[in-house]
Formats: C-alpha cells, sequence, structure tokens
C-alpha cells in the first residue's frame, strides 16, 4: 500500500482558516496598506492603528500644555520600568526585572558587561558564528575595551569549559529562525559555571518565553519587531532578581541613581533593575512602544504560536507545491521561530521584484529571502496570494530587469 | 555728582521690548498652553507647533504605508548624520563630525572612552566638583569599568597636570548657569597634554558655541532643552575631525559597521563620526528633534544671544526691584548661559505654589529656584508677570500651604 497522495493546498482552504482564526480581529488594529502582503514583521513590526492618536495625545497634551510637570502628571518617569514589567509578562520574567531602554544593542553592551563583572576569574564570551552581528561586534568592542584579555570566541555551546564567562545567544537566529532551546542550554551554561545573555528580538512577542523558569541571567531584546514599537524602538534588558544586588553596570547615568533628583556628587545604584537606566527616557519612542505592548499582550501567546507554526509550515509547503523545480531551496527548521527562509543565489533582485509586486520581505546576504509572519495581522489567504507572486516572478524572470538590481542603502 | 538714580523697570517698557524684538515671531512657532510662562525651557523645550503634524506624517505615512522601505524611501537611515549636521550648524562645527543619537550621557560614555583610549599612558579624568551629575556619574563608572587605575578627579582645570588624559567640562552650569571660556580651558588642556569633552547640555541653541575655532576635541549635548527635541530626544556626538581616523568607541555596533547590511562576522568602523552610531536609530525621537533643530536654525544666533543676555539681566534686576526683603539671593553669572537662579531656604514649596500659579521653573537642591529663558519663545513682558507672581507668592506665604510641601517623583 502507498502512502496518500498529499493533498495539494487550495486558496478556499485557507479563506476557512482565516475565518475560523480564534487571532483574526487583530488585523484590523493595525493600519496596513492597501495592496501590500507585509511578511516583513521581523524586521519592522506594522503601525497598531491606535498608535498615531496615542502620540498625538503625547505630544499635544503631555508635552504641549504639561510641559516639564508631564514628568510627574504623565508618569513619563515610570515608563520604562513600567513598560518593562509589561514585556515581562511577555516573556516570563518577574515584574521589577525588565526595563525598556536605550537600543538593544546598548543593552547587550550592559549585559555582557554586568555578566564579566559577575565572573572576573574568566575571560571568554562565548557566541555562536553565525549569531546576529550586532550581538558579535558588541562582544568584540567590550573585549576590546576591557584589554585584560577578554575574548570573544566563536563556536557552538558544545565548547563550553571553565574558562567562559558568558555564553550569548540569540534565542530565533535572524537568518534561518532556528529556535534554539534557551531552558536546556541555559543549563549547560550554569553546569559550566557560566552565565547566559540571551538575544530575544526575534522571539519575543511570538514565541511562549519563560525567562524566569529557564533560569536565564540576563536577556535583551527589540522593541520594533514582533512588539510593534515603530522604527528604532527602545529596546529592552532584562537581569534575573537573584543577580540584582551584585549587578555591577558599566554606564552609571543620573538615571539609574537611587535619587536621581538629588543631584548628589558621587554614583549610588537605584535598587533593582532601575539601575540599568542611564540617560533621560525617550518618551516618544517608548510611548509608541505601549501600544505595540498592549496589542501584544490582548492576545494569548499560545494562539500566537500555533498560528505562527500553522503559517510558516503552509508557507513551505505552498512555496514546494507552487513553485517546484523554480531554483529556490526552502530552509524550514523544525524547531523556529515566525519565518521561513528560502535560498536563490539571485536573493536580492527577486525580492526587489517581489517588493515591486506588493509582497514585501528581506534579504540577508549572501542568498536568503527571509519572510517572516506576524500572527496579529498576516492572513492565511496572502499566503497563498504572497506565493503566487513568488511565482510569477520567478517564472516570469521580471527580476532581470536593471531596476531591480541597484542596491539600496538598506537591504 | 552723584550717580543718576536707576529708573524703575516698567511693564510699558517690556511691551515695547516686545514689539521691537526681532524674535518676536518665533513664539506662533511654539505651542505654549495659555496661562502659563514657561521658566524651564533649559529642562524641557516646548512643543513647536509643526512637530505633531511631522509625527504624524512619520507614523501614518512612513511607517504606516512605507513600512521597512521607508529606511531607504525615506531617508531614515540618514537622520542620525542628517540630523549631526544640522547641529553642527549650530555649534559651529564642521559637517561629517557630529552624529545624532542615544542620549546624552550614553554619547558621554562614547566620548569619555575614546579620549582614554587616545592617551594610554593617562589615567585621570579630571572634571569640576559641581558638574552635571550625571557627567561624573558616567566618568566614575567607566573609571571603574576599566579598573586599570583610571580615576575621576575632581578640581578646578588650575589642576590640569601630566596624569590628566581629558578634561571634562559643561560648558554652561546647570545650577549657576555659569558659562565656561571654551577657546581658552580647551588650550589650557592641550597645553597639558590633555584632550576635551564638553558638554553642550545647557548652551546648545542658545549660546553662540565655535568647536572648530576652540579646538575642541569631543563634546555631547542634549536634544531635548533648547533645540526643543521633545522629553527624552536623543542626543548628539561631536568628534573632532582631527581624531576620526584614531577613534576607538567602546560599543561597536552594527550601524557604526562600514557596511551594516553586508552582516560581515567581524566589525570594521565606519568612517567618520557614523562609526559612532550603535543600534538602530530612534526615528520618532529623531523626526521630531529635526522640527526643533530647523527652528533653531532659522534664528540667527546672535540675536538669540542678545535677546537671552538682556532677558536675564532684566530678571534679575526686576527681581531686585520688586522683592527686595523677601529672602532671594540673586545669582547671577557676568559670564552665563540664559538662566538665573535665585537661592531660598524654601525653594521646593516657593517653586510649587509658582507653578500652581503659572510660573514654570525647577529647583535643583538644595535651594536654588532655577529660571530658564528660551528667546524663541519667552516674551520681555512675561518677565514682568513673573517677577510678579514670584513678589505675591513670597509676601502672601502662600507657598506654606502643605499642597506645595510634598515632593513629587520628578523636582
Amino acid at each position: 500500500m502507498s502512502a496518500p497522495a498529499q493533498r495539494p493546498i487550495t486558496r478556499e482552504a485557507l479563506v476557512a482558516l482565516d475565518h475560523a482564526d480564534p487571532l483574526g480581529g487583530f488585523r484590523d488594529r493595525f493600519a496596513l496598506p492597501p495592496g501590500v502582503i507585509y511578511l516583513d514583521g521581523n524586521s519592522l513590526g506594522a503601525l497598531p492603528a491606535a498608535t498615531p492618536a496615542r502620540l498625538a495625545e503625547v505630544l499635544t497634551r503631555e508635552w504641549g500644555e504639561g510641559l516639564i510637570r508631564s514628568w510627574n502628571q504623565h508618569g513619563w518617569i515610570d515608563l520604562p520600568l513600567r513598560l518593562g514589567d509589561k514585556i515581562a509578562r511577555l516573556t516570563g520574567a518577574p515584574p521589577g526585572s525588565v526595563i525598556a531602554a536605550d537600543s538593544t544593542s546598548v543593552n547587550l553592551f550592559k549585559a555582557l558587561s554586568a555578566a564579566l563583572a559577575l565572573r572576573p576569574e574568566r575571560r571568554v564570551i562565548l557566541s555562536q558564528p553565525g549569531n546576529f552581528p550586532t550581538d558579535l561586534y558588541i562582544a568584540e568592542g567590550l573585549a576590546r575595551l576591557l584589554g585584560r584579555d577578554h575574548v570573544l570566541r566563536l563556536a557552538e555551546p558544545e565548547a563550553l569549559d571553565s574558562s567562559v564567562a558568558v555564553l550569548m545567544l540569540t534565542q530565533v537566529d535572524y537568518r534561518s529562525g532556528r529556535l534554539l532551546d534557551m531552558a536546556g542550554l541555559t543549563a549547560a551554561a550554569h553546569a559550566a559555571g557560566a552565565l547566559v545573555v540571551w538575544d530575544l528580538s526575534h522571539s519575543a512577542g511570538v514565541v511562549p518565553i519563560d525567562l524566569a523558569g529557564s533560569g536565564a541571567d540576563f536577556a535583551v531584546g527589540c522593541g520594533y519587531k514582533y512588539l510593534n514599537g515603530g522604527p528604532g524602538a527602545p529596546g529592552f534588558l532584562y537581569v534575573a532578581p537573584a543577580l540584582h544586588a551584585r549587578l555591577e553596570l558599566p554606564m552609571t547615568g543620573w538615571l539609574g541613581h537611587a535619587a536621581p533628583f538629588a543631584f548628589e556628587p558621587t554614583y549610588r545604584p537605584a535598587p533593582g533593575i532601575a539601575r540599568a537606566a542611564v540617560g533621560t527616557p525617550p518618551i516618544l519612542g517608548l510611548s509608541a512602544l505601549e501600544v505595540g505592548l498592549d496589542l501584544a499582550l490582548a492576545a494569548p501567546i499560545a494562539e500566537i504560536r500555533a498560528k505562527s507554526l500553522r503559517q510558516t509550515a503552509l508557507f513551505a509547503q505552498l512555496v514546494a507545491q507552487e513553485c517546484d523545480g523554480l531554483g529556490l531551496r526552502i530552509l524550514l527548521e523544525p524547531e523556529r521561530g515566525s519565518q521561513v527562509a528560502l535560498a536563490h543565489p539571485q536573493a536580492y533582485p527577486i525580492m526587489q521584484a517581489l517588493i515591486a509586486s506588493g509582497v514585501i520581505g528581506d534579504v540577508r546576504a549572501p542568498d536568503i529571502l527571509r519572510f517572516g509572519f506576524a500572527p496579529l495581522y498576516v492572513g492565511f489567504a496572502e499566503i497563498w496570494d504572497a506565493v503566487q507572486v513568488l511565482r510569477e516572478v520567478l517564472r516570469s524572470g521580471v527580476w532581470r530587469e536593471a531596476r531591480f538590481q541597484t542596491r539600496a542603502a538598506v537591504t
């Protein structure tokens, strides 16, 4: 008896999934442009429909009318920790362990520096060769700055040994979408006497995360991907409460002081995660981020995860079904975040042609077409339509036109 | 022959100054609330009238419709250097020497770290005891982080000697308003073989600054005071072009890489000031800051300076004339920025009572009432009215009421 033939996926079946989608109501809470299928929320999340009105209020009423008084009257001063607590709910962290501040890269610098200070007898930051470049660059720069034989070593976590002070990992790989086992790798690092810093940039808001349960020491993440905080939104930093009392941070700015407005001559750290603040909080960026966080918190993460896994699987199946023989290699990780990579030697012009046809993803050098699926606003039928556009772009060869070859500053 | 009696200042004379004010037209380009005299632009600048519409455009059209494409199509990726060049015009710096990024405190960390790297044989950061606390805290934290006998020494610039790697000064003192001689002190530092980092937070936009002419090595500053960029606006960093080739920065993030989107495994710094970028630029904050910068650039700095000196002098004269015997000590620096300090042991409740009566300044512990004069939107007659309110608050003793005693989080 042969295996039953797999039924082809139809657009009708996907429309039916949209009708049954428990998250279907979230689509209208985003302002997406007509004629666009947006599969790049893993790079920049979409605009929540409520954000413009909220920002108008912050500008006109809080800044314009409240002026300096709004630091107290509108709670501006509390935003980094208030948003931190919301991010904590999304990442399985206890209240008072997360701050929303600065950029992801700056927060990573803080986390790595603090981790090295907690392991003064060790000198190695261990990370994977394919980790997100800014993570590697920041680690490399910090090691050089400290200048005490610190080094960034690139190897798989199996290379953990007694020289490793801190293991730096990204939960979801930015190119392949591969999802790492946070609890298992954290336990392995701890068994080797190392601390762990997790980068949640491509997982926060779309993958169930259990920072407390996994025993993670530090985590950083990004506000402008699945948290929909807007371009260059503030990032965040988690520090396990057990480390707070001994937490030494490299940038001791006034907002992390125990009494910022006492203007004392010497630094005295605020208790807990509050000491990770440095300069004055960016109120516009934080206010926009809060709208995105509130949307993410309104949706059950189990529903988000189920839809994400289904969408990424369906996309890969559909590409296999509709684009066979057109030169694409499908890279679908079994353990994955919410993205799918397709490899093609001409990834760049193909993506430009896709974008010109209204299907927005991005490319990662040298040959990856990257498609992200944000379950709060991507529909199932859109996946069908996107794959049809992809097939047409590949079959027609339109991507060979000169207009699709010119490199833009941001790719 | 006795000196002629000084004529009392009248409100009519101040109204006449308003009518003759060459900057009078700028007032309507800010959205100030009715019933408020705002003398705290040195802490948080007022809302430019054009900012809400600009932000609405950034949100709805650039983020909402443009999505990821706006990094190229709306020039988001260029904002840090484009705004940097505008700040350069305001501070006497050449194009390509300033970046708008991160917070003032984070930029100061970069500047101090880079300065120490350029003087590896020296170990001392010299700064004045009364410098703004976050500057001192950041220097203290950096010295501790480096852990190679680096120290922050607090003394007047006369203490410059061959152990000093970097002299860190604030051009306008945050409490007294005292203005330092940038060219003279920079020359003194250079004569001692030290580099200089200037903090322009309380001078940029209101004092003529000549970074290039003074030979300053580094400068940092704040976007949300006289540049009117909004609460927690991005700060800026200047590095003298002569230092660019040897510039080593502590936080080597992907946006400072020579080719951020090549995702190379190792860090390769971008040429020039571009390497001072770390993470993804905060587009909302930068967009708001640009509106403030454009306003500042539209006004001749000589007019701003003349009005600022006249307003601060008039305020001090009026307080002397109207509030004599009411317990205030007037601290008017002959060389000053655009603020005046009044000392009173009950500064805090007096300021709360002033704010309740619509006159907004702030307090700096332990006993300073601080009043800032932003020439683009503060009128001369308002100074009269503010001093009348001050007199009434002091004469009536209303500030003794319990409601004015409670400390707020931000003071």
